[in-house]
C-alpha cells in the first residue's frame, strides 16, 4: 500500500517501518520534496540492559553523521529528549533489563521541529518475541 | 512510498497513519491477504482528562463491533493491556490533563497476537502542537 | 489452609484476604498475642477516578479511628504513604480512570513498621474483573 | 489462622505467604479441589540490579516445569506479563538497584486466568529490611 | 546567608525560594547583571487534580507576559517541558489527586537554556504538611 | 543576595546550592541558630547506572557520620526515601544510565522531618550538560 510522505512524524515512523528497497524511496522522496526535510536511519540491537547505556548516543551520532542536526547544545539535546521518549516506546516495561531488542530508527527533522521513530522487536524470551514501536518528538 | 503489509503491528501502525483513501486500500488490501488478518479503524479525540476515561471503552467497543476479537474475558482483556500500552506512548506526560489530542487508533489482529497503534495530534496550546504515536501490543 | 501469623505485613494482607468470618478470627488472634499489634480494616470501592481521591484519606481515618497509629504528623504521614505504595499495586495503570475499584483495606503496625495491604477487584469492563493486591509499608 | 481457598490470586498470595508446611497444606488443598487449578512456588533472591534479570525468567521457568502454562507464546507472554507487574510491587523504587531482595513466589491458574504473587524482604540496609508484596494477574 | 547568582538553574531555585523582599532584590540583581538573563516568578495553587490542570498554562503564561520567552512554538514548548519536569518533583505521587499544592515558581534564561523552580507546599492533611521542590530545564 | 535560613527543605536546597565558603556560612549560621536543626553536605558523582547503586548508601553513610540521624531503622529509612525522592529529580530519566551526574547533597532535619536536597550538573553528552535538582522529605 501507499503513503504521502507529509510530515516529520509520519515520515520517520514510515522510514522505521520500511525494508531496504522502501528505505531508498523513502530517501529519495524526501530529497525530491525540496523542502528542508533531513532524514537518518540507523539500527540499534542488544539486551535492554545494554541498549540503555548506547540508544541516545547512537541516534545521536547518527543524526549529527547524517546532518539531520547541527552540532548545537540545543540541537543535541532535542534528539537525545525525542530518542528517551521512543526508547519509552520500544521498552515500556524499564524492569526486564535482560530482554533482547532489536530495532530500526529514523530522525527526522524540518527545521523546527525532530521526530525519533522506531520499530523492530523485543523479546524476554524468543517464543514471546514480538513487534514494538516508539515515537519522540522535540523542538529543534 | 509504498510499505509491504506483512505483520499486524506494521498493519495497525500504516492503518493509524493513513488519510481516508489510504485507509481503503489498506483494508482492500488486509481482505485480500486471505490470511485471517482482522483490521478496525476509530477516531478518538478530547482533553487528556477526558481521554483517560474513554480511550480504553472506545477502542473496545471498535475492536468488538468490528468482529476484530470476540466477547471473551480474555480477548477483551487483551485489547484493554494494548490499548494501556498505546495511550502511553501518546500522551507519556500523565500531569497534564488539559492537554487536547486527537488520533486515528487501528486494532488488528491474526488471533495469535493483538496490537494496537494511534497517530494523530497533541497540545497544551494550539501552538505547540505536534504528532503523537502510541503502540501496544498482547497476546489473544 | 491454615496460615500463621507473625509479621504485620502477613497479618495485613491475610486480613485484607479474609472474609468476614476469617476476619474475625484474625482480629482475635492478634489482640490474643498481647504484642502490641494493633489492625484496622476497612472497605474501599468506586471509579479510579473517584478513589485517586478518597483512598489514602479513608485508611487514615480508619487507621486513627481504630487507634492503629496516634494523630501525629509523622505517624499520619507514615500511613499515607503506605497507602500510596499499596494504591499503585492495586491499580498500576495510573490512566484507566473510569475503571471500577473495589477492595478490602486492612492497616497494620507493631509500633515501628506500619503495613497497608489492599485485596479485592478491579475492571474496566465487567467481563474483565479480575484480582487485584497492593502492599506499602513504612516506618512510623 | 484459617483461609478458604477460593480464587487464583488469593490462591498464589497464600503460597507465597506460606512457610514450608503451610505450603504443602495448600499444595494438597488446591489438588484435593479437583478443578483443574494448577500451583507452582518457587524462590528468588539477589540484588535488585540482578534480580532485574533473572526475575520473568525464573518464574517462566518454574511455571513451565510445574505444567502450570504449555510451552506456547502467548501462554508464556501471560506469566512474564504477571511477573512483570509483580516485580513492580516487590520493588517499587527502580533506582536503587543494589538493594538486597528474597522473595517467595507462586504462580496460580484456573487455565483463563494466571496470577503470579511474590511475598518476602528487601532492603537497602540491613537495619531496614522490611516486607514486600507483589501481584499481578493476565488472561491465558 | 549570601548565596551569588551564576546560572540560570540556581537563579530560578533561588527566587522561587525567596520571600517578597528576597525577591526584589534577585530581580535588582538580575537586572544589574546586564548578561541577557531573564527572570519571571508566579504563584500557583490548588488541589492536585487541578494543579494538573493549570500548572503548565500558568507557567507559560508568566513567561510570555513577562518577555521571558518569545510566542514560538519551540520556546513555548521548552517552558512546558521544563514545567511538566518541575511538577513531577512538586507532586511525585500522581495518584493523591485531592491533596493541596501551594507553590512559588520562577522561570529565567539565558537564551539558550530555560529553567523553572517550584518551591512551596504540599499536604492531602493540613497535618502532613511539607515542603517540596520541582525543577525542570529545557533547550529553547 | 541573601535568603534567610527559615525551614529544613530550604536549609538543604540552599546547602546544596552553596559553594564552598558559602556553605561554611549557611553551617555557621545552622549552628548559631540553637534549634536542633542538624545538616550534612556531601558529593556524588558517577555515571547514572553507578549511581543508582551509590546514591542513597553515600547519603545514609553522611547522614550517620554527621549524627544528622540515629542509627535506628526508623530513621535509616527516611534517609533511604528521602534520598531516593531526590534522585528522581536529579535523574528523571530511568533509561539513559550512561549519562554522568555530579551533585552536591545535603541532608537537614529538625528532628521531626528530614529533607534531602542534590543539586549540579548531569549530561549524557558534554554537549548538552545542564543544572540538576532534586528534593525528597520524609518524616522521621
Amino acid at each position: 500500500m501507499e503513503i504521502k510522505l507529509t510530515r516529520i512524524g509520519k515520515i520517520a515512523i514510515l522510514a522505521a517501518l520500511s525494508d531496504e528497497s522502501e528505505e531508498e524511496t523513502i530517501k529519495a522522496d524526501v530529497l525530491a520534496g525540496n523542502n528542508n526535510i533531513r532524514l537518518a536511519v540507523t539500527f540499534i540491537s542488544g539486551t535492554r540492559g545494554k541498549i540503555n547505556e548506547t540508544f541516545t548516543r547512537n541516534i545521536l551520532n547518527a543524526a549529527i553523521q547524517n546532518n539531520v542536526i547541527r552540532k548545537t547544545p540545543g540541537q543535541m539535546h532535542a534528539v537525545l529528549h525525542a530518542a528517551l521518549e521512543a526508547l519509552q516506546g520500544v521498552t515500556p516495561q524499564t524492569t526486564s533489563v535482560s530482554s533482547s531488542v532489536k530495532v530500526k530508527v529514523a530522525i527526522c527533522t524540518d527545521g523546527v521541529w525532530l521526530a525519533v521513530a522506531a520499530y523492530g522487536d523485543s523479546a524476554v524470551s524468543p517464543f514471546t518475541n514480538h513487534e514494538r514501536c516508539g515515537f519522540g518528538i522535540m523542538h529543534l
